[in-house]
C-alpha cells in the first residue's frame, strides 16, 4: 500500500481540536457521533488508498491530454472518479436538505486531506466542485440551487472557478469578461479565463462554471464584477442536459506539477450564463467562498505533506548505509537511525501534524461561527483562514523537499516518486490567492481592522494553554517554555506592526509574510501543545498507546525545532522594513 | 538576452574577497593581472550568454536521448561544446604546464557560476572534466599526466566520477566493483556504477572515467578502495584512440531537472583499467579531490541563484497587478513596487551575493592553502568549503522557490522557466555528498579534529570585521549590529558542540545540519559585511556607483533578514538533541 490514511490522527484532531463538544451539538449535527465520523472517515479511507493513490504516479507521467478541444484523463481516472460518484463521497460534507451527508467541516476536511494525499491531481476536481457548491448554497437562488446543487453533490457534475485572467491574477480588479444581459433575463458572458483547474474534463457530463465578469454599465474595478453561473451543457427546466453552450477549451497548461489536473484556457463567446445574486456584488460572493476554499488548498498542503512523509519514512527504514556516529554497531544501520535522517523526518512529522491540528480547529471554528452567528467566533475563526492557507502550502514545499533529500539521489528520479511531491506541492503557495495574499489578508483584514483584537484574543488563549503547560512535567514545561517564546515575539509583533500601521504602512507590510509565518507557526505549536496536553491526560487516564505517545514527542520537536523560527520572524520584521523598502534594483 | 553575467559582482568578489593581493603574488600567478582575469571573464560571459543559455529550456524539454547504447545529447549542445572546445574554455583554470591558462581559483570559480548559470545541465560536462583533470594533477602518474591532462584541458575528452553503486551511495565503504590485476599491470574492471554524470554522450571523441574498485585481497570497507582510470576509448602510447573499452552505458535516468545532462548506469564488463597511485589509497585520493569537487557544486548553487534571481526580477518589473498598499497611486503598478515582492527579490538577491561571497573568499584560501602549505589557511580553506556547499545549494533551492513565487501562476507553468531552475537546484544539495555528508564533514573533521581552533579564528575573523562596522555609519552599526548577534550564536553552539562532542557524540551530529545552516549563513553575511565596508570605502574615495550602493544595501538587508537565522538555529542545536534523539516512528 503506497498511502496509509492517517485515520487515527484525523479522529484525534476533530475529537480533540475541533471543538467537538460544540459543533456536534450544533442543530445542522443533532445526529452526528464520533463513531459515525470514524465509520465515513474509514470508509473514504479505503477507497483513497486502494482506488486512488495508485493512479497518482501515471497520471503524472501521462498527464491530461489535449486534443481539438476535448480533454482526456490519463488512464484509470475515469474508472475511479465514477467509482468516487457511485459510492456518493462527494457528498459527505454538504447539507442533507440538497442531498447531502452533512459530516461537519472538519470530517470534510479530513476527507480532502485524504483524497488530495493519495493524489492531488484527482482531488483538484472534487475541490473545485465543494467550491462552487459552497458558493450556490451561499449566494445562489432558490431555482438555482435547486438545478444544479443536487447533480453537484452526487458528483455527477464538476464545478470550476473562473476568476483569472491574463491581465487580472492577483489583482481580481483587472477582470474584463463582458456580460451582456439579455431580454430573457440570461446574460451573454464573452471573454478569456486562464488557469481553470478542471475547465474541461471527460469525468462527468456536465461541468458548472461559476464565472466573474463586469457587465457593460459597472463601475471599474473590483466594485464592478458580478457572478454568473454558466453551465457547459445547458440545463432544462427539469434537469435535463440541453446544447453544448459556447464555452471552448482553447488549451491546457504544461505545468510543473498536478500534471494530471487539466488547467484549462477558457473561451466565452456570448456564452450564455446566469447572474447569481446582484449585480457588482461578484467579489463580495467570491469572498465569502475565498474562505473555504483557501482553507481547503490549505488542507492539499497538508495531504501532500502527509504523502511525502511516509515515502520518506518507508525508505529509511529500508535503506541501509553507513555506521552510527556513536560507532555502537560497526555494520551500516537503515538510516533512520543517523541523527540527521530522523531530524528531517521529525520536522516532516510535526509541520504536517501541526498543519493537520489547525486545520481541525479552523474547521471547527467556522461551523461554529457560521452557525452560531457569534462575532468573536467567526472572526477568529477568519483569522486562522490565511494560517492555514500561508502556513500549510509554505511549508509543504519544505517538508516535500525534505522528502527527496531523505532518498538522496533516489530522490532526483522521477520513478521514486518523491519529486513528484516537491512539484505538485509548488502551486500550493499560489492558487486561491498568493502566500503574500494571504498576508495581507491577514495583516489587512484580520488584525488591523479590529485593532487588533482578534490577534490579542489568539494570544491570550495560548497563553491559557502555557499556564496548563507550567504546571505539567518536565516535557510539558519544555513545551510551554517554546510556546512561550514564541507567543512572545508573536505580540512584540503585533505591537509594532499595529503601531507602524498608522504612520508607515508600507513598513507594516514590508512584514506581513513574516507576521503570517510567524502566526501560522504559533498557531500549528499551539494546537500540538493542547494535542500533547490531551495525550499526558489520555494517558493518565490509562490509554497510553505508541500513537499518544509518538504525539507527544512531535510536540515537543516542533516547540524546540519549528518555534524558534518565530523569533528569526520577528526580528525581521521590527528591524528589516527600511532595509527593504529603500534598496534599489539594477537597471 | 535571458541571461546577463554579473561580471561586475563577480570581479569584485575576485578583487576584494579572495585575497587578491595575495594570491596574485602568488610564483604560479607571477603574470596574472586583475585585467587579465576580468578579459577573459569577459570574453567567458559573451559565450555563455550567447552560445549557452538559449540552449537551457530547449534542452530541458528534449532531454538527454537514450537508444541501444548511445546517448545523444539535445539539439544544439554539439554545436556549443565544440565552440567551448575551439575557444579553449576548458582550459581556464588549469595549469600553465600543461596547457591551462592557469587563472586563479576565485576566477575559475567566476566562470563555473557563468556557465552553469547559463544551463546548469551544460554546465555538469566540463565540471566533472574540471574534477578528473584535478584527480589526475594531484594523483597521477607523470604517463597518465602526459596521456590525459593535454585533451582533457582542451576539452576535446571529458571525464567522469564514478564513485556511487546501487548500495554505496553515501557509504562508500560498500562499494563492490572488482578491480583484478593483469599481467600487464592494467586491471580488469567488473561492476556497475549509477548516476554518472555525462557517463555516455557525444561531445567528445573520448571519455576518461575515474573508477573506485576494489582489488581481490583489499580489506573491507572504506580502506579497501582503489582509484583506477578506464578510458572509454583506449589511448595507445601516442595519444592515438585504439579501440572501444568494454564500459556500456545501460539505460540514463529520467530524473527531476538537469534533464540535458545525461545521467547514465554504466556497466564495467572486465573492461581496461589503470591504477592511480597506490592501491587502497583510492578514498583518500577522492578526499583531496573532494573539496574541489563541492566547491564547484556549491557554485553552482550560486549559479541557478542568479539565473532565477534575474528571471524574476524581469518578471517583477514588467508584470503590472494591483494598486500600492499605500495608496499612493490609484492604478495597478508593477509588482516589483509591492513590498513583499521586494522583499522576496532581495532575499533572492542577498542569498546568491552571499554565496558568490563565501565562493571567492574560500577559492582565495584554497590557493593559498595549496602554494603556501599553510596549515592554518588550509584548515581555514577546508573549514569554508563545507559551509560553500552547503549553504548555496540548500539556499539555491529557497531562492529558486522564491523566483517560482514571484511569478504566481505563470510560475507554475514550463515554458516560464522559473520551475526549471527549481527542479534543476534540487540536486545541488544531495550529488557530491549530502547537505549531512557535509554538516559531518565540518563538524567532524574541520571542527571537533582540532577541538575548534580553526572555528575559533573564524569567529575571531569575524569579530574583527564587526569592530571597523562598529567605528562606521549607521547602516554599517546596523550590519555589524546583526553580525555580532549571529557570531555570538555561532560560538554558543560551537561550545556546546564541542562540549558535547565528548559526552554524548549522537546529541552533537543531532545539531550537525543546524549548524552547518548556522555556519554558512554566518560566513556569507560576514563576507557581505567586508563587501560593504569596501564598498563604503570605495565611495569614499569617490568611485560612487549603483553598483556600490547595491552592494550596501544587499548586505545591510542579509544582516537583518538573514542573519537572524543563525539565532534560531543555534536553539534547534542546544536545546532539540533530545527530543530529536527520543521520538519514536509509528510502525
Amino acid at each position: 500500500m503506497s498511502y496509509q490514511p492517517p485515520v487515527q490522527d484525523l479522529m484525534f484532531c476533530i475529537e480533540h481540536l475541533s471543538h467537538w463538544d460544540k459543533v456536534s451539538k450544533l442543530p445542522a449535527q443533532a445526529d452526528t457521533e464520533l463513531a459515525d465520523v470514524a465509520a465515513a472517515l474509514e470508509g473514504f479511507a479505503q477507497f483513497c488508498a486502494e482506488q486512488v493513490a495508485p493512479l497518482s504516479y501515471v497520471g503524472d507521467a501521462q498527464s491530461a491530454h489535449f486534443d481539438k478541444g476535448r480533454v482526456t484523463l490519463p488512464k484509470g481516472h475515469a474508472q475511479a472518479y465514477a467509482q468516487f460518484v457511485e459510492m456518493g463521497w462527494q457528498a459527505l460534507p454538504h447539507p442533507v436538505d440538497y442531498g447531502g451527508v452533512g459530516l461537519p467541516r472538519a470530517a470534510g476536511a479530513a476527507a480532502v486531506e485524504m483524497l488530495n494525499a493519495a493524489d492531488m491531481s484527482f482531488g483538484l476536481c472534487p475541490l473545485l466542485t465543494d467550491g462552487a457548491i459552497e458558493a450556490l448554497l451561499l449566494t445562489g437562488s432558490d431555482e438555482q440551487k435547486s438545478k444544479y446543487l443536487g447533480p453537484l453533490i452526487s458528483g455527477r457534475w464538476s464545478g470550476t472557478m473562473n476568476l483569472t485572467e491574463p491581465q487580472a491574477g492577483s489583482d481580481l480588479g483587472r477582470v474584463a469578461t463582458k456580460a451582456v444581459r439579455r431580454e430573457d433575463g440570461s446574460y451573454g458572458i464573452t471573454g478569456t479565463k486562464i488557469y481553470i483547474t478542471y475547465g474541461a474534463h471527460d469525468l462527468t457530463e456536465n461541468i458548472i462554471h461559476l464565472v466573474l465578469a463586469r457587465t457593460p454599465d459597472a463601475p471599474a474595478g473590483p466594485k464592478g464584477l458580478s457572478l454568473f453561473v454558466v453551465p457547459q451543457k445547458l440545463v432544462g427546466p427539469d434537469g435535463t442536459l440541453g446544447p453544448e453552450n459556447t464555452v471552448n477549451c482553447v488549451s491546457i497548461e504544461h505545468k510543473l506539477g498536478v500534471r494530471a489536473s487539466p488547467t484549462a484556457v477558457l473561451d466565452y463567446a456570448d456564452a450564455t450564463g446566469f447572474l447569481i445574486g446582484q449585480e457588482n456584488s461578484g467579489l463580495e460572493y467570491m469572498f465569502i467562498m475565498m474562505n473555504a476554499a483557501r482553507f481547503a488548498v490549505g488542507v492539499q498542503g497538508v495531504a501532500v505533506s502527509e504523502r511525502a512523509y511516509q515515502r520518506a519514512l518507508v525508505y529509511a527504514r529500508d535503506r541501509v548505509q553507513s555506521r552510527p556516529v556513536n560507532g555502537s554497531v560497526k555494520d551500516a544501520v537503515p538510516i533512520i537511525d543517523h541523527p540527521d535522517v530522523r531530524r528531517m523526518l521529525l520536522r516532516m512529522r510535526s509541520l504536517t501534524e501541526g498543519g493537520r491540528a489547525i486545520a481541525a480547529a479552523s474547521a471547527g471554528l467556522l461551523d461554529l461561527g457560521h452557525h452560531q452567528q457569534d462575532a468573536e467566533t467567526i472572526a477568529l475563526a477568519e483569522f486562522m483562514v490565511p494560517l492555514v492557507k500561508g502556513f500549510c502550502t509554505e511549508r509543504a514545499v519544505e517538508v516535500t523537499s525534505l522528502g527527496v533529500q531523505i532518498h538522496g539521489g533516489m530522490g532526483f528520479i522521477e520513478e521514486t516518486g518523491a519529486a513528484q511531491h516537491y512539484r505538485d506541492a509548488r502551486i500550493l503557495p499560489i492558487y486561491e490567492g498568493t502566500t503574500a495574499i494571504q498576508a495581507n489578508d491577514l495583516l489587512g483584514r484580520k488584525v488591523m481592522r479590529d485593532g487588533g483584537a482578534t490577534a490579542r484574543r489568539f494570544a491570550a488563549q495560548i497563553a491559557e494553554t502555557e499556564a496548563e503547560l507550567s504546571g505539567g512535567d518536565r516535557t510539558a514545561q519544555a513545551i510551554g517554555q517554546g510556546l512561550g517564546l514564541a507567543r512572545a515575539a508573536f505580540e512584540d509583533a503585533l505591537d509594532w506592526l499595529l503601531e507602524n500601521s498608522k504612520q508607515n504602512i508600507d513598513a507594516a507590510f514590508a512584514g506581513s509574510v513574516p507576521f503570517l509565518m510567524l502566526t501560522g507557526t504559533l498557531a500549528a505549536g499551539w494546537q500540538l501543545a493542547q494535542s500533547a496536553l490531551i495525550a499526558q491526560n489520555l494517558q493518565e487516564n490509562g490509554q497510553d498507546s505508541p500513537f499518544l505517545t509518538q504525539k507527544i514527542a512531535t510536540a515537543l520537536f516542533y516547540a524546540q525545532h519549528i518555534l524558534p523560527d518565530c523569533t528569526a520572524e520577528k526580528t525581521r520584521i521590527l528591524q528589516g522594513a527600511d532595509s527593504l523598502l529603500t534598496a534599489a534594483f539594477p537597471e
